[in-house]
Order: structure tokens, then C-alpha cells, then sequence
């Protein structure tokens, strides 16, 4: 579909700089595009009033374009991550509760001048990989109509996918900003646990929950996370950024870089997904990197432990109270998912993470010899027949690459890879050792400058290719060794 | 107590450079005075017969006194530690085994030429703080009969107050490695988590368990650390060390340094501890320190959190099958400490880990802006009659301090401050960030000399200061930037 708008960041910077319209002008066509999508895309939970917009535009109006990074930048905002004012549902009206304050991240996005223009719709309590598990509403896809959104953050994928904002945040605890991105050729950023605040987003695993970017392209997200990764005092779970991840270190990757390929790869018999991943393989190995192929057995027992092990408790500190005093309020299937947390033990709790630890050590050794993996996004697409006919099988084959990524600490990027002969977009997923995410972003750009495949919107990049090197943290032992 | 030998590792390498004596002569020397002290002290369960320890001299009389950094120095091994072929017990011989192999730690020492010379007692399975709750005998205090070793380390400090051994292995879940070194006028290293391999050692709480050393001396267990912290391949909690705490950073501390001291101070009514502390605060005052007072209700919030918390079920994923089937195996002041532990929950668990989590954002802040924190090692000494009347109460009083050390992941050292008037050792505890161990021991080092305490033995000082300066990760941003 092709968009009225071109929303990259810098379009849309050339854009206001040329005064081809003004940010009231952008959001107000946005939003009524917005009305007139959401009864079939069930994207926006809320869809913000030309009131609760006012203030923003108001704000932006006492400066100029060249003045703030992001200025009159729209983007949305997963509805399990509060915007002050308005509802945060977490797709469950009896949880549901008007924040007084922005989250940390929105607040940041604000001030650098973009505005929020919605709350999107997402699997209930950020549990589930499709974005069919709303009371708001099922998220079909962005391109066909017999496929989900992909989940959790199903509508900020969206939203982005269908040209109503430059970004979106979602959120990825399992995989929900990544599996929603590859569906509907999109980046989906899940930096490093800690860059991107999480104060002021409904937990669901604590330990383990990302905030994360939507965007069309890899250049954006690297921009995103330059701008917003910083340690937030309101986030106990917040960490610094280091030195050799800064927005300085996006560039373009050193020929002869390293990746691995997973010996075991499953695509559950679709030989088309298994074509894509392959030119994905091959796009990298033109950009000038060097496959190696590795045991992926202990991220895939890792990728286990999410919902079979204890941690499905931490999603049951979150929802328990409610579940036990109203279980009508909450999804049948996700009451499901959460059953067996009440019965968990800590001594269960704590052998768990022992388990975690030993797959740690042994998929960390395997990534100490690499500069980055590279997975299919998901085996194959499922269809919303499919996902109706058995909804937590279906769920759970999405989650086959993406289960592992937070318990064990890695940074991911998901990058477009192609479509299916039926215009269904296909993805891949970068991962790394945790503080490489603008080098993971490097690659992505790379690749899909490489590979030249339709951006959303049948857009083409606007920006210039980096002209320095990018760094990760073998580049900062060769400096600093 | 006057010990026939200076056991100090520079003066028995000169004793050995001199041929004052061979180790085969020391170790028989060392073997006959265990065996006549045992019966009074209760501190070792096994002592290495001379079957058992021939092979170790037959290795070193192979080469010579200067071809090892350890070359013929005996060390206790606390009896949760694996000596291969050796009962490793825990203090409980229900659940004794024999090892087939060496706990990394002790294989590490003997390839550098220490010599091991037998297991020492400790409380049930690490699981207290005096020295007392042990089947195979109380630990009394090797100055006055009348108070106990403290534990759970009991008979490791034993062996090096009472002069059978330059240094011995113990270890630190809740102050098991500090706190009877500061009852026999000993250094006790608890370093960093992660930095002393504890493979091979029987787990109290896995996530939070310490191997550590007791030493005469700050210097001594600068040259242990810097010989022993490696990241080991066979412990999932092993953490490699950093650039800046290896053993070129113990040194002298620069003047002007920073330390906290809590608001907050506990001696339970004993003046003549609250005078040792205040003598320790201006002994680094004298050294050039600049005492800040800090608020201290943040950590002590978090040492609450290792016994009335989920953590025992860290301790009864280890011990639970044995209570469960084999009860009377287990102490019942063990089984008490326990018994809450089958029933805590997963999501209690991992409650309890974002509490501890929002505490740990408060101390690290408290830490940001010093070099080191001073405490008392305890708030005052107890007697054998006070255990034996309360002897869950009393055990909790010497953790006051100690508890949230390893919970909070910071490094600490005990040292030496002084006696009460009847002679019974005293003690101090500097502790900091995680990966400021040589520097807290360049500390401690320095105090040692300033205070010019008498060393166990009645022994001196007989290594010269250190001639460069000490270096923590403050020293480190000034270098790198």
C-alpha cells in the first residue's frame, strides 16, 4: 500500500524545513487516517482527541524545526506503556487506569518533540506473539488480510506498517517487538535489557521486559536509541550505555565480519521461509561476512524455560491479584498461560535460574567467537485460521527464535527479509552480546541497503549511507586493549 | 598465643630460601600441633594423614623454592570445599561424599605449591555465623574459651589464628568469611562474587555463595586474589576480573580518599565495641581519609532480606531431599533456619529479587560517591552462654552487618581493629563495589600498619609497604575517560 506520507525522520525533517506542511497539518490528516483505518486494523485502543493533541502541537509551535531532533515527529505508543492522561489498558478494561505520569520513555520522546498520536492495541498483558489476544479487537496484517499483526505490540507495528507514525513503541519480553516487525517489514528494535527505560510500562516479566522501536528502517532505530538510551533512576532495572554504543558507532560494518547460522533450523515444512532465510544468509555474505555455523541447541533449551519454567510467575505477580478476584476480566487463554505461576515453588524459582545460568555460559562462549547470529524471524507465517484453530501451538512455533533473546541477555534487531510469493512480508533477527546494538543496527542498515527490498509504503531510502566504521566491543578491545 | 613458626607467605619463602627448614619438616611440624590442638578446639574434621599429604611434598621436593609463587605453604580447606579424595562433609555425614576432584580453588592453589592440610568445621552446611552448630564439635575462639570461633568458616580461621596454616579457604554467603576473622584477629577476603571460583564447593545460595581467604595480613591476601581470580570454565557464577583490580592495584591509597560511615550503628549497648569502631574511623582519618556519614537503612533493608526472604530456598534446593527423608541427619537449628523454605512461592521469589533490586539502586547510589564504606564486623561479640541460651537471636545479632553483602554484590574485607579489654580480637569490615577488591585490601593494608595491631602469633610486620599507588575503578575513569 503506498502511503500518503513519507515519515523517515529525515523526510520528514526536509519536509517541515521546506514547510511543505506543519506538524498540525501532519497530525490532523494522520488522525483522520487513523479514524478511517481502525475499524479493520483494530490498531488504536485510543486514538488521541484533537484536545489531548493540542498541548503538543501547542509546545511545538513556540519553537522550530531545527530546533528539537524529533520535532513533530509522530509516533504511537503500545497500550501497556503509560501516556499521561490517557487510559493504559494493557488490553484489559478492568486493569485499565489513567496515569498521572508519561512513562520515562514517552516523556523523553516528547521533550526531543515528537508527538504520541494513539495507544495501540496488544495481546493482553503483553502474553501472546500474534495480536488476535485483545478484547479490542483482532490486528490483521499490514499487507494480507488472512494473517495476524503479529503480537504483542500488534497495533504499534501497525501503525508504523500503515504509514500513521514515523515510530511506535512496543514492548518484547518474548518477542513481541520483533515477531510484529517481521510481519510487516519493519525493524523491531530490543536493545540491550536496561538501554531503553521501562518505568511506566505494566511489567510483564520484570526481570526480563524491553522496551523497543518500530521503525522502517535500521538508520531510524539507531537514531531512536542514540536519543532515549540513558540510565533512568525511575527503572531499577536501567543500566548505563558504554562507550562503544553510542550513536557514534552506527557506521558501516568492517568487511569480514563473523556471524552464525543455527546448524538446527526449523521452518515447520515451508520451504519458502527456508528460501528467504537462505538469501538473508547470502545478503550477508555479499556485504562481506563469513557464515559459521553453531550449535543452537542451548538457546533453543534456554528459549524453553520462558513459559515452562518459573517465569511465568513473574507475569502472575502482575496479573494474579486480578485473575483470583475477577478471572472473567482476563482472557481465557491467557489465565492459561498463567495456571500453573500460583504453584510454582522458590526453590523451583531458583533451580530455574541455575539452569539459565549453565545455557548462559555455553551460548555465551559460542557468541565470545562471533560478531552477531542471525535467525529466521519465526520457522514459517500462521495464518489467523490457524492461530483460532489452535491458538497456544501456533503462539508458541512464533516464538521458536525470539523465547531465549531476554533471559539470556542479548541485544536483537529484526529486519525485513523479503516477501512471500503472496506479498506476506518475511524477517530475520540479528542478535548479539548485550551492548552491541548499534552495531547490530549497523548490519540491518547494511543489509537493507544491500538487499534494496521495498521499504513500508513502496518508500525508498532517503538518507545517505554511513561513511565511518561501526563499532561493537571487539573494535573497543583493539582500541583500548 | 607466641606460634613456634612465622607462617606469613614472605617469611616463609625467606625461610625457605634460607633452608631454615624444608616443608616436609614444617608440614610434619604443623600435622603433630593439629593433632594436639584438635581435641581442645574442635577444628578440623579430617587432618591430612601422612598417606595423604606424601604426594603433595613428593611434588614439591621434585623442584625448588623459587620455582613456585606458593611453593610449600599450608592452607586449611573449610569442609564444604573439595579436597579429592578427602570426605568433603558440610558438617553433616549424612551427606558426606568423597570427591574425585579438586573444587577449582584448591587445584589452583596446589598447582602454585601450597600444601593442603586438612578440612576444617564450619556450621551445618555454611548455615550460621558462630562456629557452634556442628556435630563434630564447638569452635571456641582461639584467644578466649569462653566466646565461640564464629562461623560458619570456624575452624578455617582456627587454623591460621593458631597458627597451623599461612591461610585457609572459607566461604561467604551471610558473613561466614568475615566474621570469624574478626574474632581472631585475622583478614578475611570476601571478593568480589564471581572473582574465587567456587566450583567444587557444596552451595548454601548458589547466586550469592563467596570462596574467600583468611590471611595474617591485607598483603597476603593481595597476592592469594591476584594469584587465584580467574574466570573458571566449570562455574556458571565465575565472573573474569578487571583491568583495574589485579594485583598491580594494591598499593598505597592515595590521601583524600572517601569513606562512608553509617548513621545508623548498632553495638547493642556495648560501648567498648563503639569505642574500637570509632578508633578504626580516625585511623583512616589518619591515613588521609575523609569520613562522610551516609544513611544506612537501604542495606540493612536488604540484609533482612536473606533469611526472612526467599533466599532459604536457595539453601533448600541443596539440603531440602536430605530433611525431607533423613530429618535427624539435619541439625535442628539448620532444619529451623528452613523451614520456611518448601513453601515460598516462585512469584515471592522473584518479588523479592525486584525488592532487593529497588534497594540495590539506593546503596549503589550511597557508593557512587565514596571509595569504600566502613562497619563494624559485628555489632558486639557474644559469648558461648549467649549462643548456647539463644541461639537463632544471637546468630542474627553478628550478621547485622554482614548479611546484605553478597546480595548487593559489593566486595569486603575484615580487618583486624583491635582488642576488648579481655583480650578478645576485634574487627572492622571496608567494603565497596564489585571489582574494588585490591584496592579495599591496599585499605586494609595501610590500616594493618598504621594501627600497628599486633598480628596473630604476636608476630610483625616483616614485608616492606608497597611503593606504588593503589588503583579502584574511580582511578581507572581517570586514566580512560
Amino acid at each position: 500500500m503506498k502511503h500518503p506520507y513519507n515519515l523517515q525522520l529525515d523526510a520528514l525533517k526536509s519536509a517541515y524545513a521546506n514547510h511543505a506542511f506543519s506538524p498540525r497539518e501532519l497530525i490532523q490528516a494522520l488522525r483522520e487516517r487513523a479514524l478511517q483505518l481502525n475499524p479493520e486494523y483494530k490498531l488504536f485502543i485510543h486514538i488521541l482527541t484533537e484536545e489531548e493533541l493540542a498541548p503538543y502541537l501547542a509546545n511545538l509551535e513556540a519553537t522550530g524545526p531545527e530546533s528539537l531532533p524529533l520535532y513533530g515527529v509522530p509516533f504511537a505508543v503500545k497500550d501497556n506503556i503509560d501516556l499521561a492522561g490517557v487510559p493504559t489498558t494493557a488490553a484489559c478494561h478492568a486493569f485499565s487506569y489513567i496515569p498521572a505520569k508519561n512513562a520515562t520513555i514517552v516523556a523523553q520522546l516528547i521533550a526531543l518533540g515528537a508527538i504520541p498520536i494513539g495507544k495501540t492495541n496488544l495481546d493482553q498483558f503483553a502474553t501472546g506473539l500474534n495480536g488476535t489476544r485483545s478484547p479490542y479487537g483482532l490486528c490483521r496484517n499490514s499487507v494480507l488480510a488472512e494473517y495476524p499483526s503479529g503480537g504483542s505490540s500488534a497495533g504499534s507495528a501497525l501503525a508504523v506498517a500503515l504509514g500513521l507514525a514515523s515510530f511506535a513503541l512496543g514492548t518484547d519480553t518474548a518477542g513481541s517487538g520483533r515477531v510484529p516487525a517481521a510481519l510487516n517489514n519493519l525493524i523491531g528494535l530490543k536493545a540491550t535489557k536496561g538501554l531503553i527505560s521501562t518505568a511506566g510500562v505494566v511489567p510483564a516479566c520484570r526481570t526480563l521486559d524491553c522496551t523497543t522501536f518500530f521503525t522502517a528502517t535500521a538508520l531510524e532505530a539507531s537514531k531512536l536509541l542514540a536519543l532515549t538510551a540513558r540510565k533512568d533512576p525511575e527503572d531499577e532495572y536501567s543500566r548505563a550505555n558504554v562507550g562503544w554504543n553510542t550513536g557514534r558507532s552506527f557506521g558501516i560494518p568492517a568487511s569480514g565480519f563473523k556471524f552464525g547460522v543455527p546448524k538446527q533450523l526449523e521452518f515447520l515444512g515451508c520451504a519458502e521461509s527456508q528460501a528467504l532465510f537462505e538469501r538473508s544468509v547470502s545478503t550477508l555474505e555479499t556485504m562481506g561476512g563469513i557464515a559459521i555455523e553453531i550449535d543452537f541447541s542451548a538457546f533453543l533449551e534456554a528459549a524453553k524455560l520462558l513459559y515452562e519454567g518459573p517465569w511465568v510467575a513473574e507475569r502472575y505477580s502482575v496479573v494474579g491479584e486480578l485473575i483470583e478476584n475477577n478471572p472473567e476480566a482476563v482472557l481465557p487463554v491467557i489465565r492459561d498461560v498463567l495456571q500453573k505461576a500460583p504453584t510454582a515453588t522458590a526453590v523451583q524459582a531458583f533451580r530455574a535460574q541455575y539452569k539459565l545460568q549453565a545455557l548462559k555460559v555455553k551460548t555465551d562462549a559460542i557468541l565470545a567467537n562471533l560478531d552477531f547470529m542471525i535467525t529466521p524471524a519465526y520457522p514459517r507465517p500462521v495464518t489467523l485460521a490457524e492461530l483460532a484453530a489452535e491458538p497456544v501451538k501456533r503462539n508458541s512455533d512464533l516464538g521458536t527464535y525470539t523465547n531465549f533473546m531476554n533471559l539470556l541477555d542479548y541485544a536483537a534487531v529484526a529486519v525485513p527479509a523479503g516477501f512471500m510469493r503472496n506479498g506476506l512480508p518475511s524477517g530475520v533477527t540479528l542478535f548479539g552480546r548485550a551492548f552491541c546494538d548499534q552495531y547490530l543496527l549497523s548490519i540491518a542498515d547494511s543489509f537493507q541497503r544491500t538487499s534494496k527490498l521495498p521499504l513500508i509504503g513502496q518508500f525508498e531510502f532517503t538518507a545517505a549511507p554511513p561513511t565511518t566504521l561501526a563499532k561493537n566491543d571487539r573494535s573497543q578491545l583493539l582500541v583500548c586493549g
